[in-house]
């Protein structure tokens, strides 16, 4: 078969791709850059069955010959950091973004995958989130540029899917880590493993009690290509529902690097959620899916990775980042 | 001044464009009729101080060669059937339109005034709502082509605010009636008067006590015009907290048209809010604005209205407009 995927220089895209060209699939990438990485592109672009188009796909996609089956957009900047950096063009590949896909897939007769996330369940109230809860987002927060154009993402796939009959799926990825993703995105996967590579403090926000679960990229490739294979119309929860505290992952990441070096707090950014995991009934009932990496096995890889390719002279000051616009 | 007003075709449009007329302004009409009347825009063709472009707002605002002082975003179809019959155009209007309308406000070096919604609180938890309130939205339900239209129209005018450092004014518009109402919007007041006015049974959804508050539009211009005189970059909720049972408003306009016709019951829609009050602390201490016109009064000159105006042979039925799509 044959994909569009939108943002395939990103840490996702990237592994989407190459589980596609492995299995003998022709990949169409699309990337701006904004913040996928180029050296996602070029590791594939020796390979017969890849094409990459550089493009803005807020500002239109490129028109393709050859029949597509499947068009699949993951672009969007997804960290806080680079999301509150670029708010409007947040929002763009949440709106114009999707709804390009959406046409795209149509002139097709193609299939269309919405990457959403567990954000739009913002600073839950339910715990933990299944498919049915309906969020607790701020509208007009700092991070509303994100939750909100995820979630207007999700509204206008629904409205294709119910006024044109485009056969859709819908994932709400939860917070996911694994080797390529960028140095400097601000998570706190990256975060914690850049710097105590680095061999500086490790920075936590607040007194780090908030939790947040896990899930090894692989696990999520895996969820994506299960959903690919079933027809389910609504949202599907992918993520891994083994929950930590943030000073707990902070730990267990210095131990594992550097057990001497300290840990610090700063001050809690807006809009912050509290806790987040996911309720994975859905998918395990409908794809007999669940995650198989534990945290200890995908750390060791990440940090494995890290290590290799990351470039650690300069490591990143979040920080400054978090700060509200 | 000189303002563009998208949606001045429609009801609150309409008078948004009479009272600024009025006051002497310049006022350039925008619409392209997919819920607007023609006939607003033809009462007020002949005043030298109006000019009406018919245009998409989600494809594209016309260049103004005048200066603007204020871009004012009102253009949206607003009531269930209108949005459910259109939920692409409605997610557009609520992403390009209001991006659009940012963008021209930039260009001018104008102030720009977003008409969200009550709806933004979805079902609400909070009872009454005030704008601190995040609100209970299903962003995949048949109303979020709506409700996630005016998140993001609210998203993405504070991003432009923060980013961009355009000066903004948001409302929260809650029910609002009077005179111009189409007599399909399937809206509540318009039903039960033009069943009434009709002669035929007036149709409440479910039990009838669903509680809403309606405000006489005359208020809600006031309220408007007041925030365009302060400076204040947040949601303003702008209604009116008397509250009533659907099943009470029904009787009462029944009784004052016709005291012997019945009240039936349908279905109640999906997502149909239970509840809906605005709390309006924030525009009295902020606007000293609170509303004038009573249910009696608004009531009699509404009736007045449709008695005069509406064409009645072929009363709405709304039941139909409201099957989930």
């Amino acid at each position: 078969m044959r994909v569009l995927l939108t943002g395939s220089a990103g840490f996702i895209g990237s592994h989407l791709t190459e589980y596609f060209l492995d299995a003998g699939h022709q990949v169409i990438g699309v990337d701006n850059y904004l913040s996928g990485q180029r050296q996602n592109t070029e590791r594939f672009l020796a390979h017969p069955c890849f094409e990459f188009i550089e493009a803005d796909v807020s500002a239109g996609l490129p028109s393709v010959q050859e029949k597509l089956d499947w068009v699949l957009h993951f672009a969007s900047p997804a960290s806080p950091p680079h999301y509150q950096q670029f708010p409007v063009e947040t929002l763009m590949v949440g709106a114009q973004g999707t709804q390009n896909g959406l046409e795209l897939a149509r002139q097709h007769g193609a299939k269309f995958f919405l990457a959403s996330t567990s954000e739009v369940y913002g600073d839950p109230l339910v715990h933990p989130q299944p498919e049915s809860y309906w969020g607790h987002v701020n509208p007009n927060g700092v991070r509303s540029c994100y939750d909100e154009a995820k979630r207007y993402a999700e509204a206008i796939t629904l409205a294709y899917h119910r006024h044109h009959a485009l056969d859709i799926r819908v994932i709400r990825i939860f917070n996911t880590y694994g080797p390529r993703m960028r140095a400097d995105d601000g998570r706190v996967v990256t975060n914690f493993v850049s710097q105590a590579l680095a061999g500086i403090p490790l920075t936590v926000y607040g007194d780090g009690l908030q939790t947040r679960s896990f899930q090894y990229v692989d696990d999520l490739v895996e969820g994506i290509v299960r959903l690919m294979n079933v027809t389910h119309h609504t949202p599907v929860n992918l993520g891994n529902p083994d929950e930590y505290t943030v000073l707990d992952f902070a730990r267990i990441i210095r131990d594992r690097i550097d057990p001497a070096l300290p840990i610090v707090h700063e001050s809690v950014p807006a809009d912050d959620p509290r806790q987040r995991k996911p309720d994975i009934s859905l998918a395990k009932q409908l794809l007999g899916w669940e995650p198989q990496i534990g945290l200890e096995r995908g750390l060791e890889l990440t940090i494995q990775s890290f290590q290799q390719h990351a470039k650690l002279s300069e490591p990143p000051r979040p920080a400054e980042h978090w700060s509200p616009l």
